[in-house]
């Protein structure tokens, strides 16, 4: 297999067939894993992240007409099995006159009947020459999925007979269809990453990860985690990445920031049925509603106590109503965040929805370095510290990482002056900076080279020289200090102690917690070296008796030395 | 001051003139010091905590009709001094005509105008006779804002002054307006306090706090917690309290967790002019906005790109509508939450929208106790902890405060069985409890009663007797375990050891960090003590040859000690 990158909108994949496939995908804005996409189908363009509501095409209660118009819908999902079965003696049909939808139709291929029922009555390739009649703007080839709770072997199983159907259904692959290429392997990572390695050789412009549908209604996000990380990095990151039946707006911020850019799910008609009542935290029933939690049309013309007294079909109208509002407004709420460079904040915001959430986002700290990597760097934006969540953001790990790997202070600088975070940004800025220098301008010496560093959370020490850059100049703590971000900035200060050799430090410290333990830290790592240390201790280090002091003090080292 | 309480709806207030005030305000729910409550005003019922946004009695982008109607707004806020400078002239002039709304009008009495041009061409009485001719259902007495940056001493004369207009007021005050007595002081805590104090003596069935407004505006909310909390803490608890000029989505969680019943504000209306949109997480200027995070109905018909193409005056509309709806929709939220006992959930949610919220809530946990005191137990929700800024959760407060100073063991148990947490709740219904009580059924001596306790974070210590209370019985906790949260749970189970002498410890546990690190916790609270105690190490607790060892053991000790 060779690759031949071009710019990304003309992306080719060079097949050892020789078949070339035309990349119909292009990356507009990162963060995180997740990325706005542009995915080209034959019926327009279609904006990623985007979910996709599955309509039923025998009857829905909210016409595909409506959901495009009313509800922002650029695409939905049917199912070409069941379109075939009731519909497939009809001659010149067409999934969007069928759904009277001018949208893009993705179809899906009958693998959730092979879930349900055991088996169906239809052959890998006669359903891809199904959906290549009726016009679908994406499609699905007849995956055989894992399901949940199979055993090694079964899923291994699976994983091969998918691999077969994808082989025998490539030449059959027509150019102006997207065509899917799903990913098995249940809970077993290792399957998983063979799925997406073999699935990857072959010229599908998408891939789709199956099965996570009994995973999410069991709430084991962390498991989740593990499998859409697993998938993700094991198929081309130029192509889009379907979760097949992912479908609540819960599970939205957290799966798109691991770079799944499609979804589809009838969960929110389904939920309807069960009087079951949507919302980017979690699930009610609609009997726990006193008020509705939601903005939307449906719920803005209604009070909650009238939900219980409507008739059966009204209300399952309008749970399904709602539960299509929340969907595409967490999805759009996703999308501006990734278009900010916030989704690191929503995820946190969005964890304290269930502990089994909370978890999910811990386990995605686990991937902290991958993710740095994929995260572009958003100059401009502030980055938020709320707690040591907020340790794991790519600003965080990519700044330490440099300071561990690329940093070296300035040359023929010999002495460190540390000093506490001013009471603005950039720190170099301050009147409080202003007035240190003021006070230090007449310390030179043929001895001392000073190097002014600030000390602060969570980064530890930020050289003067520095200041002025992102992210160091734009972020904003939140106090107290929780113990394990204290302990990380400590951790930080003492690290950069350790790597640069100053021959005198001087620690012009205020008396808060961090400054105390900061001392200690230093102290212990100098032991053994012949570094001077020096700590000037204040309950105001910027008042001008302490900066006078301090430039004092810096006279008197400079005559100690000397003699 | 004396009182007498009857029933909650009917609640008076004897004051020392005689002076008999019906208290009009009664309290449905409650949730941390929130609650939802009815007010019971001249034009109905409204219910608490609610939001009313000020109406422009001169012009109005929504008018208050459609505020009703469409927004769902039961009631408004206007000025009665400018309504007395531009229509005061007109006979028969009635608030509710002039506004051409059915619902219930709040009138603020021109200390807004005080603020803005120092003073105002009305007199205390005036003013509070104008409120009652045009018959608001809420008026508020004519005050002296304390304003920003304000001196002691300045500060001190306007709590003075809004003291002396009150006491002018009251003998004007009818029955069935309710007069609104506002409390001042600024950020002078001490000076809230006095005024708070002083201003509860007076009969009025509301109170307001004033001036948050520019502490708002710069994000000074930890300061607004100290504010509002000394406010609440210092009036009557069962009247409704006003925040002024409070009318941010992005606070409501928070004023109405503090006890806030009323908020007031136009800057749903100013921001718009101002081009800024707002969300339950902040504000964002329009050219930040890719994408419309919200499923409000103007949200929904539009796309964000449209927004920088309308003319002003249509997107100041656009704007308007979707603040007024952010802010009656999150309201709602609030009162969900109030509702189900989910507030402070949605506030370790919300507290991940600005650093300075976060701080806002860290300090709102320093009122632990008194939010204890005051909110009540939600048999049946379950409690969430995602980390240590859970552990200050009434529910955790609650148990630990019980277990400390109401608990002893059962009489008689002389040896502690420490097991870890089964994987179901209540833990006593487990499978696994189940098959260690097969194991050591045998297990009975004339010298050894035995204690099952469970050691589970972040309680500590849950006694078997107590496993299936609440809410011991249901929570859920995120994983792994911070740091905090391990070391609070480690020492709940070293003040149980302390607190509780038995003969033995035997300590069955797993080999997870909390395990390791609370035997050592253990050990060293028993130095000194003559309390034998056994430690069983295991990959897994639960597996029968553990169990079956379990046993062995406890036999063996029986041996021992027979010897």
């Amino acid at each position: 297999m060779k690759y031949k990158v071009d710019t990304p909108s003309q992306r080719r994949i060079m097949l050892n067939t020789e078949m070339v496939v035309a990349l119909s995908f292009e990356v507009k804005q990162r963060d995180l894993m997740g990325r706005i996409g542009r995915l080209k189908t034959r019926s327009g363009i279609l904006e990623t992240p985007a979910f996709l509501p599955v309509v039923n095409p025998i009857s829905q209660i909210i016409p595909p007409k409506r959901m495009l118009e009313e509800f922002k819908c650029k695409a939905v999902i049917t199912n070409s099995y069941i379109i075939k079965r009731h519909f497939g003696h009809l001659e010149d049909l067409d999934a969007h006159s069928l759904l009277e939808f001018q949208g893009v139709i993705a179809t899906d291929s009958g693998a959730y009947q092979i879930l349900e029922y055991g088996k169906i009555d239809t052959s890998p390739k006669e359903i891809v020459e199904f959906q290549k009649k009726i016009r679908s703007d994406i499609a699905v080839i007849l995956d055989q999925p894992t399901g949940w709770e199979t055993d090694y072997n079964t899923a291994l199983w699976t994983v091969k007979k998918t691999l077969e159907h994808a082989r025998e259904s490539v030449p059959l692959m027509d150019d102006d269809t997207l065509w899917v290429g799903p990913i098995q392997g249940g809970e077993f990572t290792n399957l998983i990453r063979y799925s997406a390695h073999e699935m990857s050789r072959l010229p599908f412009p998408i891939h789709a990860l199956g099965s996570p549908t009994p995973i999410m209604e069991r709430y084991h996000f962390p498991r989740l985690v593990d499998m859409v990380m697993t998938a993700k990095l094991n198929i081309t990151p130029d192509k889009p990445l379907h979760l097949f039946g992912a479908g609540h707006p819960m599970i939205f911020p957290l799966a798109v920031a691991m770079g799944c850019d499609m979804f589809d799910s009838a969960a929110y008609a389904l939920f309807s049925k069960d009087d079951r009542y949507m919302t980017p935290t979690g699930t009610m029933k609609i009997d726990d509603l006193s008020y509705f939690p939601c903005s939307c049309p449906a719920c803005r013309k209604r009070e909650a106590s009238e939900l219980r007294e409507m008739l059966k079909h009204e209300r399952e109208k309008f749970l399904t109503e709602h539960n299509l509002y929340a969907c595409m407004a967490e999805m759009d709420t996703v999308k501006q965040a990734v278009a900010e460079g916030d989704l690191w904040r929503l995820l946190e915001s969005r964890s304290r929805a269930h502990p089994a959430l909370a978890s999910a986002f811990r386990k995605l700290a686990e991937y902290k370095n991958v993710i740095e990597e994929n995260s572009p760097s958003y100059d401009g934006r502030g980055v938020y510290i709320f707690d040591f969540w907020s340790l794991s953001r790519p600003e965080v790990v990519r700044h330490t990482h440099k300071i561990e790997s690329n940093y070296t202070p300035p040359k023929a600088a010999n002495l460190l002056l540390l000093v506490p975070a001013p009471e603005t940004k950039p720190y170099t800025s301050s009147h409080q900076f202003k007035s240190l220098l003021e006070n230090i301008e007449e310390f030179s010496s043929r001895h001392w080279k000073i190097h002014i560093c600030f000390y602060a959370p969570p980064f530890g020490i930020i050289p003067s020289e520095l200041a002025e850059t992102y992210p160091l100049s734009q972020f904003e703590t939140a106090e107290p200090l929780d113990k394990e971000t204290l302990e990380f900035t400590i951790m930080q200060i003492r690290k950069y102690i350790e790597r640069n050799k100053y021959d005198a430090i001087f620690f012009h410290r205020g008396t808060e917690k961090l400054g105390i333990l900061a001392e200690k830290s230093i102290k212990k790592c100098l032991k053994g070296r012949n570094t001077k240390f020096t700590v000037n201790s204040n309950l105001d280090p910027w008042k001008d008796e302490a900066l006078e002091n301090l430039a004092k003090r810096l006279n008197n080292l400079k005559i100690i030395t000397y003699s």
